[in-house]
């Protein structure tokens, strides 16, 4: 459903330039640009997940200071954008909260570069979001990309964006916004 | 036409907070994100625009760095993205050298968040990419607006993204990445 669209930015597990299981670095811009982005398409929850303590100071000391310090008055709409973003360890934890406050399990969609076997286009994708009463949880990689366990979860796989072209190294925040716009558009939620 | 299209990101003259004329600083991942979702879209060129000799050298350095020091080797596609990028004093600059590489002048668009005699829809903006002959401009301002003298040499405003949400808050970056998709889409050149 179209008032419960969540987005979550994964830093642990993620692929490594070789292929092996890292943790990626907290990126500010990334908090900030995907906030704005999932706030402006209605999304209910922007989830960073990171486990390692030294990363989650990082996202709470931005969260505190444009939510409760200095930048809240300086700019109260960068404010809304982030009192949106929740802290987790684990993409566990995330599908867990959902659960826990929405009482149905979500749906979870993950973007690839391949076609696989659950592969879904942006218009079905959209289809699901806009006419199924569960809820739905967008869930995008750092790094180079997600490990084959945490695919696994995932209900549909979203087309790559731009498959057909030539170069297609989209920063993360771009793809976000892309995929967003794609699924949601300019649908607004009837107040 | 398809393989005719430029991106300019402005930095000078736009809109302050106080709807004053400023200068913007450049951002170093608003060089990277926007080159590489230009580089995604087939854009011709990213013109970053700044008159200020400052902020010059740093899009320079930036440059200098990916497309022939140390990141050229590390990351050859980051180096292949940033490749497209060049750096103008002045809009006009941009201009001029469009129309003296293309030999016709460019159609120049840029987005509102207001309504004007030239809007038109992503649709029309994407018949005019796909079927126009002549170059097209899509011109990005920073900062909080584009000044009334940069508005008036703009053939077409395009509607605003998320015009009806009641939030809309984009950064630059997911912006333009948002405005090529719904312009150019999956449309490929072919070779």
């Amino acid at each position: 459903m179209l008032d419960k669209v969540y987005t979550a930015l994964v830093h642990y597990p993620v692929l490594g330039r070789d292929g092996r299981i890292i943790t990626t670095a907290v990126t500010n811009l990334d908090i900030h640009d995907i906030a704005r982005s999932s706030r402006t398409y209605n999304v209910k929850k922007y989830y960073v997940v990171t486990h390692l303590p030294a990363q989650q100071d990082i996202v709470k000391k931005v969260l505190g200071y444009w939510t409760e310090g200095f930048g809240k008055g300086y700019n109260p709409n960068r404010s809304d954008a982030l009192s949106i973003v929740e802290l987790k360890s684990y993409v566990e934890d995330v599908i867990a909260e959902i659960e826990k406050n929405e009482r149905q399990r979500p749906i979870i969609m993950f973007t690839s570069a391949r076609i696989r076997p659950n592969t879904i286009t942006y218009e079905e994708g959209r289809h699901i979001i806009l006419n199924d009463p569960r809820p739905v949880l967008l869930l995008f990689g750092t790094g180079w990309g997600m490990p084959k366990e945490l695919e696994e979860m995932c209900d549909y796989s979203l087309e790559p964006v731009r498959g057909k072209s030539d170069f297609n190294h989209l920063s993360v925040r771009a793809a976000v916004a892309i995929i967003l716009d794609r699924l949601i558009g300019e649908a607004v939620l009837e107040k």
